[in-house]
């Protein structure tokens, strides 16, 4: 297969895919009025009129500002007259670190997340939203870049989970995987080279880091955790598709806690 | 989001998927030549010239023939000239149910097989397959009718896995599974109403039943089966992804048998 056609294809599916909203003027009122926004995404070298004001704004709100090509904004608006900025929409806003903390405590539970390590692909997203919150998680996060933005896709693969499971967004995993480790959580990250999933020790307050199918997960974010878990591959085929690889430690995690 | 929309939409992407051969002479060189197909479709009403040779020759070498609209035919067909018959192949040649024993004694071990009860839809087949590998399954158990044909879509989702796993193609399930429980194996579906699936028993011969996502496994074929397992829900929504849930029943069978 042709890695880099698969790629644009994808990209192209989840610019159909997503809640564009373009022209100042609109994108101005978005931010203004607190609407869930995935990024704010500004034309290279734009600086003219409300621009500096609009990236000033969105800044404040928490939202993600990406400079693109002209030629992509045109391609995301369909065309339309962008005047050089666009926002991409999210089906809910994104919480915080401490709002997964929150919900493990109203639970009662020690706390159990599930971070996710650039899953671009909405399909993964939604389905392991949808696994993490059936398998009684308390929460996901997902970086600020390279993540795919909370689409209409991810929320329908997810079968509405989205709507039930707190996502948070940070900016940098690995300085958060340091501070959940500092607040007592145990992080694990899940690829080939590790413990067999099924002798690690899995009770406690718990991290489980998926990384992306093409690229798994990234080398520091996999430093920085404290195991690594494996999966046994008893074929001749070397691995698993992300989401459920990620459905089978979950569940793993989920029953060694009961 | 629309049911009826949905299946047209997977309809198409099946059609534009499947290796399609159409014309008298052509499907009836690819039926005598012994090359893999997944069935023979003849337009409805249609019994003259060649016809009835090229569907007694399918019917011979097992391949499943079925009546359809000739509508539907022009359209499989790209409406090139099909002469009222065409031939859907099959990136490899359906196996038989002795195969999957014979794989599992080659092997030493007691019968591990996933029975796919109308997966429809090719991503969850190739998952599945891919899964089902990966956990040392010694084969999968499709029906002949309502089953994604295994097109390149399959064998791409099954990351090439469907040229490892021995796949047998059977014309009625619920006899199969009669025959498998005669043979000494344990028959299981997933479904929502069973035993915890980690209270279950999964050592020895066991084979597994999944069921598509919309309709799950059918009635008959439940209650021919040995018992139904069950994955805990533990937030609120009450199931997974058909391929999801396979993969966390296929490697707790897996982790057992170890």
């Amino acid at each position: 297969m042709n890695e880099h056609n698969e790629r644009t294809k994808q990209r192209n599916e989840e610019a159909r895919d997503a809640d564009v909203i373009f022209g100042r003027n609109p994108v101005l009122e978005a931010i203004k009025s607190g609407r869930p926004l995935d990024r704010l995404l500004v034309a290279r070298g734009e600086h003219s009129g409300s621009v500096p004001q609009i990236v000033a704004l969105a800044v404040q709100a928490g939202v993600p500002v990406k400079d693109v090509d002209r030629k992509k904004l045109d391609f995301l608006c369909g065309h339309g007259n962008h005047q050089g900025v666009a926002a991409v929409g999210a089906v809910k806003a994104y919480g915080t670190v401490d709002d997964l903390f929150a919900e493990a405590e109203r639970r009662g539970e020690p706390p159990f997340f599930v971070i996710c390590d650039e899953i671009e692909d909405p399909h993964n997203l939604g389905a392991i939203i949808r696994t993490a919150e059936a398998a009684g998680a308390h929460g996901m996060i997902v970086p600020k870049r390279r993540s795919a933005p909370l689409s209409g896709v991810v929320a329908k693969t997810s079968a509405g989970a989205v709507e039930f499971l707190p996502i948070a967004r940070v900016a940098n995993l690995t300085q958060t995987i340091a501070q959940l480790k500092e607040r007592g959580v145990w992080v694990y990250c899940a690829d080939m080279d590790g413990e067999p999933y099924d002798k690690a020790n899995l009770t406690g307050p718990i991290a489980l880091v998926v990384g992306s199918e093409g690229s798994g997960v990234g080398r520091l974010v996999k430093e920085t955790c404290d195991g690594v878990l494996s999966l046994p591959m008893k074929g001749r085929i070397n691995s698993l598709n992300a989401s459920v690889a990620a459905g089978i430690l979950l569940y793993e995690i989920a029953r060694r806690r009961d």
